[in-house]
């Protein structure tokens, strides 16, 4: 086996390492994958490549080919948001991120708006069973981001912004449709419906398709493993 | 007056206004400043510049010279963060950024620590008069990511890292050693001494001293009016 450049931890179950699956498969990236079990972690994972115990991460430029044991001196890069730029670094014509200064800007504004808007209001609602309002009118806004004649988030390219919300957007519709989460009965249907049906989300709903039809997101989004999990967490086998 | 490539809307009280102050000035930018009164905010602001209606701000590219009236095809660029790299981006050769992927990786690490790790604890703390303890965790936290011999955050060069938490530092040195905080009193110097005297955090000490003795630090850092803000928020003149 030759030396890997790139090793990549990650786990099917988690939307923040799928970010990163996405953005290395929209670069044609050569990776080489290693499974992480995350209720049953490896006891050298945390030692050896995250010390935060996490996935997504990276070990990059090892000059041993074990991804169990990674050479120590090697690069160790985690968080997912620090990972997306780090791919579009080291693969500067993939496009994921434009060259020009405004777009980028732009792509990263999308980012932030995700990160503190949508998700303290999604985690309230789905896993504290509070009222869905605060999530919709989020996703509202970050729909307001969205230009309105082009396929993704910062034009007509797919760019880490895109990367970012993909496995999010792909959760909330799963999950919601499934009626998953912490809330009442029938809930998750009917925001479901708000969000992936109505007129109002009409914008939302065309770049869902976008994102959603591309190769990079259905090869790392399996429906019915996050649907069986889902459950498991919520105890409704 | 030449028509401005790049307008800057600022308030010497922000510290997320001062990261980018911090930002331009290590590039060496040509800059059009123009200060917001966040007591008294220009009713133009928020429709021609920032519909958040924050500082700091950015037009870039206006075919007008009048701060107060950008062309409206010109663009807007906010959040600090998003600032910082839009300037690293803009000034490629400033270094706020190196060149390297895994340098830049290590940066951006850097800034999502700080963001996620240390405010949440300092507003508690400062704002709401809960313990300090937690606070002073990750303050040790983040010092266990400087380099133990470099000079800066991820080396011997001056980059976003660093402009991202410097207006911070300043402001916590500050406020504490003047004993300004929602919590009892003396609990200020008491966590002052800990952070900016004991042995424990002498190499955030060193650090300190490194970043608020740039000229791009003390250019955009003005004690007094800090101290005079801080006593009028907590109604103490
Ligand atoms: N902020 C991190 C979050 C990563 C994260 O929370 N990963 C989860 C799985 S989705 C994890 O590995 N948790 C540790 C565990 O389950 O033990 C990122 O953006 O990469
Ligand atoms: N997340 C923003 C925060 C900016 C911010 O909160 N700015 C404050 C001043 S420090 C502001 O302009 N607030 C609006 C106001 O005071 O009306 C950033 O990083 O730029």
């Amino acid at each position: 086996m030759a030396t890997p450049d790139i090793i990549f931890y990650t786990a099917k179950v988690c939307p923040y390492a799928q970010r990163v699956e996405i953005a290395f498969q929209e670069a044609k990236a050569d990776v080489t994958r290693y499974p992480i079990d995350l209720l049953n972690k490896p006891e050298w994972y945390a030692p050896r490549v995250n010390p935060a115990s996490k996935v997504p991460a990276v070990v990059y430029g090892s000059t041993k080919s074990d991804p169990e044991n990674p050479s120590p001196e090697s690069a160790r890069v985690t968080e997912s948001l620090v990972l997306l730029e780090f791919v579009a670094d080291l693969y500067p014509d993939s496009g994921l991120l434009p060259k020009d200064p405004v777009e980028r800007a732009r792509a990263r504004f999308f980012i932030d708006a995700v990160s503190t808007k949508v998700f303290p209001p999604f985690i309230a609602f789905s896993f504290r069973g509070e009222s869905p309002d605060a999530f919709i009118a989020a996703v509202a806004e970050i729909q307001e981001l969205l230009p309105p004649a082009a396929q993704f988030a910062v034009g007509d390219h797919f760019t880490i912004a895109d990367a970012a919300l993909a496995p999010f957007l792909g959760r909330w519709e799963l999950l919601l449709r499934n009626d998953l989460g912490k809330f009442e009965e029938g809930t998750g249907p009917r925001v479901y419906k708000e969000l992936f049906q109505s007129e109002r989300f009409a914008r939302l709903q065309k770049y869902y398709a976008s994102i959603s039809s591309r190769e990079s997101f259905k090869n790392s989004f399996d429906p019915e493993y996050l649907v069986a999990m889902a459950k498991k967490r919520l105890g409704r086998q």
